[in-house]
């Protein structure tokens, strides 16, 4: 038997031990999940004689290193600040290691070594990063084999909820860590590069320069600029490519609609708002409003933002119950971030029978045979359950594939790695087909954002 | 003679040098002048007998502390952060120390030592932190000496051009640091109290939430919050104040228009935009807006922000001259702020006969004898020329009177102090008195913010 160490078992893991039971006979793997508080483990192994479940407290270092050694492969689904502890215990012990979280700047001062002792170290293998990688990096490869020059690559994910489950005005609930969607886009400028032209969009202006995206038999999205587009360049090998977006997915309106707590400064999560536990909402809300007695928290509001009567911005306002003078924070000196998340999880907390949903749209433009083309592909996952989510699939099939390969010898590239070159992402985007997940592509005529070539 | 030495002999050290030159004879001063450049020190001492003027660089310990050692009191103009290193000098020869600077965390740590050896530091004896301290305190402890009780403070400083050299349509030109004036209220919320509730403002809205100021004989003026207001509760004893609130001051219609700047992303001085040296004004802007190259950014612009046909603020704009494509920014590697202030340059710098006004405005809101009362409180000073600046006479006089006093013994109370208290502050008030320097108190009923006493 061959020992699969995966340490930490999350939300993201249920698909991930799924896959590797169900190929536990027949590929000899015993699986060892370790994790601080052991209850989702068990229910995700159920009665499985291929699975064992250790309580580990990563912080106990003769308990964490024991299970490292005895590990064939290991896979960290820690938080990412966590995974280093892991990799240092890998190189000591000579273990290869998978994870789904970007490659820290730690983390790649180990590249040296992990290489020298031939080591894999897999990185950015999930949902994004990670099949974003894999599903861009194919089609871009594909283009520049026949010898096509590319012009344009646009890319977006989103984590939403299922159209069956989409009962709020917001067309949104917490379908991941509700922090990151509080925080996002926060803690630097938005950079990207259209037609060769560099464009800055600031964190306020943030949620009102928003592009549709049109998804057959889904609708119409919208997306709004992640901060860090100018990386794939290097990444990617896009080093001349004249427009590189990177962007969030969300349903239409609901960006202008979370502009306004942008706008009142209830995304901050950088100071405490005195006196945050015995709040109600309605003091919350009114306290970066002007103080004025004789007018309701309502009408400032309207008016401070140019809200008008009639529009729908205001009922998803009231949706959420930040007038509510009667509920009560409850959270002691609280940011008004964390707030703002408390607000929201009245409204946004998946019910017991929702089912997430996972977008990613690509758009890829290049010049070949001198004809400039584009093709369009994206990727649209349902999730089964509020176990088996879209996002837990996403995020956990690559993760397990990549996994196994490594271990069975099919990835052998030594060093820190992520999951870009052909040799990698053709097999497992093959295989992730078989689970539902894939892309569908069309091909049409180059739009770009300058088609009459006008200006320099 | 006793020798005063002067550190640092920036543009705010003329007043400085002219008072304690102007009564060496009589206190029998030597005034020593160290800079690392000497010109400007050399074009305020003239051919006066009483100073020496000596090339320093600070970092140069050794010539540092020989300085240091030899004089009898010693006053640092040098920026805030070069501070540190005279205040450690002046332990070790057991020198007192004047600065016109706020009190860092890291000086405030030498307070036991400072006081063991019987020393004064004395420090925010310029304008803001200065005259603003100690005009506050006066009256402050007027009211609280005849039984009253504070229930509001609101003070606003502004650095502004002087009436008769105000010929832009911003009626603001750099009297001081510009990029203080670029990068202002930056750097997290501003936060204060208003009648008992606590009210935040983010950056992007700081310039959408001024205040009306009227001051006779000068017309109206604006004021945006202080990040920092409620500090002065401590510092000023004001722990029980129903409203306190700090501003900047600027002429009506400054904010407005900055604010156009502030929602581009102009102000950011966190990154770097490409290419920044050979930017035109233009594309220096067009940076800030969608690719559209069929619209010109002009339009963009407009229709991005708002800004109506007949909006003053578009005239501003183009006083400025923002959308000139052959003007080249020449700055390598800049950041927004620092490209947005080499074209605020081009207009708002000062010409040869232009003249700086500075502008102080506290309100103290007070209940006594069962009356509720406040004194409206302002004070108007217009510079002589562009070396006798109302900034440099502002902040250079009670410098040097604080440190003729310490001299002389009139001021003694040891340790790292500011000037909140009646021996300080009273007889430095009345000496600027003479100065010019003086304020103009009304007394009316109170207005508050809840004159009606509506809700809880």
């Amino acid at each position: 038997m061959r020992k699969i160490l995966i340490v930490g078992a999350g939300r993201s893991s249920a698909a991930l031990v799924r896959y590797l039971l169900d190929r536990s006979a027949q590929e000899k793997l015993k699986i060892v999940i370790a994790d601080i508080s052991v209850d989702h483990a068990r229910k995700l192994a159920g009665d499985h004689g291929n699975c064992e479940i250790v309580e580990l407290d990563i912080f106990n270092e003769a308990s964490r290193k024991k299970m490292v050694e005895s590990a064939s492969i290991v896979i960290s689904m820690l938080p990412a600040r966590f995974h280093l502890k892991i990799a240092k215990d890998c190189l000591e012990f000579e273990k290869n290691l998978v994870t789904a979280s970007y490659i820290s700047k730690e983390l790649m001062e180990l590249d040296e070594e992990v290489k020298s002792k031939g080591l894999v170290f897999m990185n950015e293998i999930g949902l994004d990063p990670g099949i974003d990688h894999m599903s861009a990096m194919q089609v871009i490869d594909r283009i520049k084999e026949k010898g096509g020059k590319m012009l344009l690559f646009e890319s977006f994910t989103g984590g939403l909820v299922a159209p069956e489950s989409d009962n709020n005005l917001w067309n949104y609930k917490f379908t991941w860590n509700p922090r990151n969607v509080v925080v996002a886009g926060q803690g630097g400028v938005a950079k990207f590069i259209q037609e060769g032209k560099y464009k800055y969009i600031p964190y306020h202006k943030l949620f009102r320069r928003t592009e549709f995206l049109d998804i057959d038999g889904y609708g119409r999205f919208e997306a709004m600029a992640n901060r860090d587009s100018l990386n794939y360049r290097e990444i990617y090998g896009l080093q001349d490519v004249l427009t590189l977006y990177r962007g969030t997915i969300r349903r239409v309106g609901f960006c202008r609609a979370w502009n306004i707590f942008v706008q009142l400064g209830m995304t901050d999560d950088s100071y405490v708002i005195e006196g945050s536990e015995m709040m109600s909402y309605r003091d919350f809300t009114n306290s970066f409003l002007p103080y004025k007695p004789h007018d309701s928290v309502e009408l400032k509001l309207r008016h401070y933002l140019k809200i008008d009567q009639d529009d729908v911005i205001w009922d998803k306002l009231l949706e959420l119950d930040i007038f509510n003078p009667d509920k009560i924070i409850g959270l002691k000196d609280a940011t008004p971030a964390q707030i703002l998340q408390r607000i929201l999880m009245d409204s946004w907390t998946l019910k017991e029978d929702d089912k997430d949903m996972i977008v990613m749209y690509h758009i890829f433009g290049y010049e070949l045979d001198g004809r400039k083309e584009q093709v369009v592909s994206n990727m649209v996952i349902i999730g089964e359950d509020q176990t088996y989510t879209a996002m837990a699939k996403t995020v956990g099939l690559p993760v397990a594939m990549a996994a196994l390969s490594i271990l069975n010898g099919k990835i052998t590239e030594p060093g820190i790695q992520l999951p870009i070159s052909k040799e990698v992402y053709d097999p497992i985007l093959k295989e992730l087909q078989d689970h539902g997940i894939e892309f569908k592509e069309k091909k049409e005529a180059y739009l770009g954002y300058n088609p009459h070539n006008l200006g320099a």
